[in-house]
């Protein structure tokens, strides 16, 4: 069977050894009051890897402080939590891990999960996978090659030390890797024109053109992540295997797409058990360069920051149903869209038979719904439009129990949370402005 | 004197020797279209440095070209655009220089100047400076200085190679370059208290504390461009010298500041002709940093993309008397924003006392006032706020002839020509969507 | 049983003997060309009943023409509307009836159905009922009763009468007609406590307060119309039986709602097999003071306009299962809004008990769901919120096949079809205004 | 000379005799608050002679009262308040006259001066007229002629009845007055294509059709201002004579504009003290119909609902320079849209002309610049558009001291203060739902 299965596993999130911590406190801008603050954070004699301080959004001329240290038990995150609040309002322990976890619930009777507020933040996924790369389960193709496990350690360390910002480093593919390449794509390109949606379609000639789609050679991930940074804004991270659930949606909230860069075992090149390189270039790619998919998968992302663990479940689940899975109509037929689908010459086929059963997309059935992860599905949801499907999303996210809201701002690649006066007038000026920019170009047409 | 002149001169755009031409194109979506059109520029024997396809941002399926090619004549633009007229629409000459404009007003009796749609175009202003940091004039302190000289062409030479996207090169500066910097440093922030408006004095302590202020090291731009990158998106591009009134408005509209990098000469401390880096650090960086001060920076950009000759001029006095040499009120009180006051001690305290005119900012007025660039202004205006300003430049913009409206979208970091239907659809819907976001904040508030 | 029938038939536009033509046309501004047009009307020897020359909504500086005349037969219809042709532009044929009707779409063959444009329109609904209040079946219980007939012939001739901007008349109830009230009127306050929603229960002492209510007296028309009017702008409209689907959804499209004056034969108080003055003061009222339910039904109302004969019965349905049966969930509750369930104590009770199926609200499937209108229904949909529904409704709209899109101008009163660019750029004008006076009070708070 | 004064003196609001007062208070819905109330306000012992209870427009469930009665003192009106005070909530007392006035200022430390918030709120300006019509100065054309002063009796009883909702009666004009219309409407007919503004030009030939516009009769106030609701919403409502510039402003702000009724004196028909019908048919009427003419209108009255009494100086200042002696530019030509200009004969001609001195329409300056009344403007000033100086007036209110904004909503005729946060989202709601039909509307095009 060439089942692929796609970035997500059906499991809650694991705790996991406290690696970091943040804290984000406010302080009013008056004389000496950022010095003051300074001080009281190096007389807790704690190793702080990063303090950062940055204008607040609001018009409130406050200062927002993020500072990063190693804890080392939730005693600690607390006292450091509790000094600051004599000097800070707003004080937010944003920490990553078990420990701060357990802190910040403590502190705060209401807590919502940890995530990221900066592109910055994702760099601590970096290490935070549930099953490494590098660690294969006795039943995969390579597990007992230990030269393709080499390999795979040698490309996941270059997931592990990536930075934000960062060029995507080169990977000079093998001779072997290529080839398994080429038998997958030259497999795969002779079902696009009957089973892809058009917009896979579209795309595709131009990822051969611009970003050396081919036969011949694996494309490099940095080539086309600029591409898809040019078409949506998307940007593709190199990820040493499979996120939780809960960063992995995160990351979409930044447009930012986690991707393997190793491929699978040579010996079974139409099968594999994982994501890999031909997952994310045939699979993923080509949709994340269409503006309507873009605003759709950034909707799932979005509804993820903060969302609790159960949200995470359902928001997960959608995403399998549509971005692995999904299926759209298009004029009086079905086509897929799911990069689970489009990576995988058996599903493609058997998605678009009679054999399975197909629903419309409605969220809040679909993040209900069980789903196996080792064999071809057994339904389908199919999405109208992109567009229809990213409306669908956000109803259903407003629908969740999450009670603030978020914009992302794509100038500062960030996240800002609408919970204060200011910054809503700060968001209805920009809507004005838009609008003010919407009559004017409708008068010049 | 201490006067120090901000980045423009006034004067029209200089005509250079063509350097690049960029060819753009659109073609519709059917079999084998990207590659006869492909085949046919190959055909044309021109040297193409860059080939890039993306699809388009409308829903029409087409895809978009941008083609880069260096043109040794008119006639061979000329060939080159009637060849592709034939397989494609939509084709317009947006090369750089004086020949290809020759060609496109030859082709396009409507035609507009050449102005930036992606981020990296901004790469063709690199070597395009009126005046190059290293050719001094005759009286400028350091003319006669040879080892200043080979230092300015040093550091103008890492301006000229820097491509978008990179990291901007840090600058040992000597001890001498050290001193000139603290001598500046500590004369000016003696001034600020008293003669800086709010959001200059805000800000400043934050660039103490993360960009490496104060009087013992220049701070280098990267650090600095990152920090502005976090508060609005704003970032620093090193510069040659001055570049075109339309290059520096143009960079602008993408949120991206041309700075220099190199410092006065150390024999006059307090004086300058032109901007160097501690006009930039000390008198442009603070105010980047607002987020109301950026949008109405911005505003102005947006406004001299394609502007006529006679618009960029006006366009580029407002830039003269807000940018450089503004002043707003503030509570009962005025106080300096313009970084050309900001950096000049003389200046600074001259701006705010009785002795020069003070009329407010109406735009169209300010666009038609004639100023001095080696003196004291004799006529500065008065903002209400950032805010107003920027408001009031949009309806001047929207006054001017221009016949198409822009917005930025800052996920692609590119300019969009909302031209079309499908366009305007697109960013209806766009603006829809924030306004479901808004209405959700305002009920979670 | 005491059922209460809601409004509509289930039946398709019947066709009737043709009253009155309009037809609408609109000519540029030119000297003389508003003379001109006139006279080729007058030259057309027909008979004119109305000419309204109006200015045009555009920014075109045309005039808009609306002419009313009794078309004979469809070949005078044909030739007016040809000679029409040759002076003016935009010529359609909008006039009620079958004649009119089909004179448009030999004319235009994606012939749109006449739909009012003005409030004053609905006046042209006066005498166009399905069934006249006054012709009962052989089961009513008054059928027998001549002095009930007369009775209700004489309200009904109040109803044909009545014209747009009107005072409703008074109607002095007997004393007969007064008691048959009261039985229904005590019986159902036992229950609306227990099964009505909270906003009927919250609207009803105002009712009491503001109109009249109670068991002594039975409400005038024109006092509870004011009062609607003061809450949310709807008003009442006497009428002198059921009108066709189409009409009558029309009507609230205008915020105007059709309601019978007559009251039910005191033999059988708690029945009626058709809406009498009990089902409209007990059922519609209170909800129609509850701005998301008047926006919803208006909602409803913009649907219909010009929608196809097939569609208006799927918007019939639509409106037969909310406006009429409609159930909504209220905390963990379920609750009763619908007028045919609030005025009937047996479909009350039954409707909330565990007898009938119950399903969620959604547009599509509700739509297609076949339903009795003699006895209670077997099932019942369930809406979330008023709002929600509302958005539910507008998404349904738009995916139904009519060209053009309307908006509701409530200080004409009159419908504007949003077919040109000046319309659009006005109405998003209109929207960067509201948006002005957002932020403003945004700011404000 | 012909001079034609405007509606407005330069006067501040007077103290009258008090008439009626109003209190505005909610409370919350709870079982037996309404009776509880109610009952309160009957012990008082003070001869209600209205009690409205509405639906909050809030999602608060609170029910809003309006109580009218005769204040006989300001101890009185004290009593009633704080009787109210312990049983509801946001007690206002919004009465008008100098006794309540002062009451409210006792009461509320930062009164805002009453201001009507429902359109039937407006009859209580009928008997408040600084300047009688029927009391006329001595220098007054009649002011000796007896049957005129009891012609203008007669005329201005008709405004004193007036109420909200009414036809406005008709006049049976007599010989003379017709003759003195026919002389004014034959001299000004002459003038208007070489000096009145387009939008006077372009709906004057309709008033022509629609409204019995010609020499030989003198148009019904009454069809006027049916013609006008159709065109913009505008009605007229008669008026004695010149209301405080507090009323007459705040009428605009429903789109009501107080009109007399009677005419000039026969002795000199091309002059006139004060306004009249020939005033209001000639000058206003026209105007009135254009959609951008009756935004910028509304605008100004808007912002004059519960200004301080300077603030009302001010805007009453900006509508004398406009609204009576506006000039605009059209093409490369200055016309007239003035009432004050287009009613008179001599100063049409004289605007025009190179004597006065023109300046740019800025809503700041224009509300300080002092003005004539009883002789020709020395100064005029030019709006670019209506559009544009709906904007600046808008910018200008948003600068006044107002801590509150208000909203219009045309459905129930009412003024919504904009003061909660469940204002705010449901007119949040209503502007999203305004875009999801812009972009349904752009998208069919």
């Amino acid at each position: 069977m060439s089942s692929t299965p796609g970035h997500l596993h059906k499991c809650t999130d694991a705790t996991f050894t406290p690696v970091k911590t943040t804290i984000h406190f406010s302080i009013a801008d008056k004389v000496g009051a950022l010095d003051e603050c300074l001080a009281a954070i190096k007389a807790m004699n704690i190793s702080l890897s990063r303090i950062e301080s940055r204008p607040s959004k609001t018009a409130d001329w406050d200062y927002d402080f993020f500072v990063d240290f190693d804890a080392t038990s939730a005693e600690q995150v607390n006292a450091v939590s509790k000094s600051l609040e004599k000097l800070a309002k707003q004080v937010h322990v944003v920490g990553t891990g078990g420990v701060s976890g357990a802190a910040a619930s403590a502190e705060l009777p209401d807590s919502t999960p940890w995530f990221p507020r900066k592109m910055v933040d994702l760099d601590t996924f970096a290490d935070k996978v549930l099953e490494m790369g590098e660690e294969l389960d006795a039943d995969h193709p390579g597990a007992k090659d230990a030269v393709y496990r080499a390999r795979r350690a040698e490309i996941t360390n270059i997931a592990k030390q990536y930075k934000t910002g960062q060029p995507i480093p080169h990977i000079e593919y093998t001779l072997i890797e290529t080839e398994t390449w080429a038998t997958v794509f030259n497999k795969l390109i002779t079902m696009f024109p009957s089973h892809a949606c058009r917009e896979h379609q579209y795309v595709f000639p131009l990822l051969i053109q611009n970003c050396g789609y081919g036969p011949n050679s694996i494309p490099q991930l940095d080539g086309v992540s600029k591409f898809l940074k040019d078409c949506t804004g998307f940007t593709l991270r190199p990820v040493m295997g499979l996120l939780t659930s809960r960063d992995f949606l995160n990351g979409l909230a930044f447009r930012v797409f986690h991707s393997t860069q190793y491929i699978r075992h040579h010996s079974k090149p139409l099968y594999t058990p994982e994501p890999d390189v031909c997952h994310e270039l045939l699979g993923h790619v080509p949709l994340f360069a269409n503006p309507d998919f873009a605003d759709f998968s950034q909707e799932i992302g979005l509804a993820s920051l903060g969302a609790s663990d159960n949200d995470i479940e359902r928001l997960a689940t959608i995403y399998w149903f549509t971005v692995e899975f999904g299926i759209c109509r298009q004029g009086d037929q079905l086509r897929a869209y799911g990069a689970g689908l489009l990576s995988s010459f058996g599903e493609l086929e058997y998605c678009l038979s009679d054999k399975p059963e197909i629903r419309p997309f409605e969220p809040a059935k679909v993040a209900a719904q069980k789903y196996p992860i080792t064999e071809y599905q057994p339904v389908y949801f199919v999405a109208e439009s992109f567009k229809d499907a990213q409306m669908r999303v956000r109803e259903f996210a407003n629908s969740l129990a999450r009670p603030f809201s978020v914009r992302y701002n794509a100038y500062t690649e960030s996240i800002e949370i609408l919970d204060s006066k200011e910054k809503l007038v700060r968001y209805a000026q920009s809507i004005k402005s838009d609008m003010l920019t919407l009559v004017d170009a409708l008068q010049k047409m």
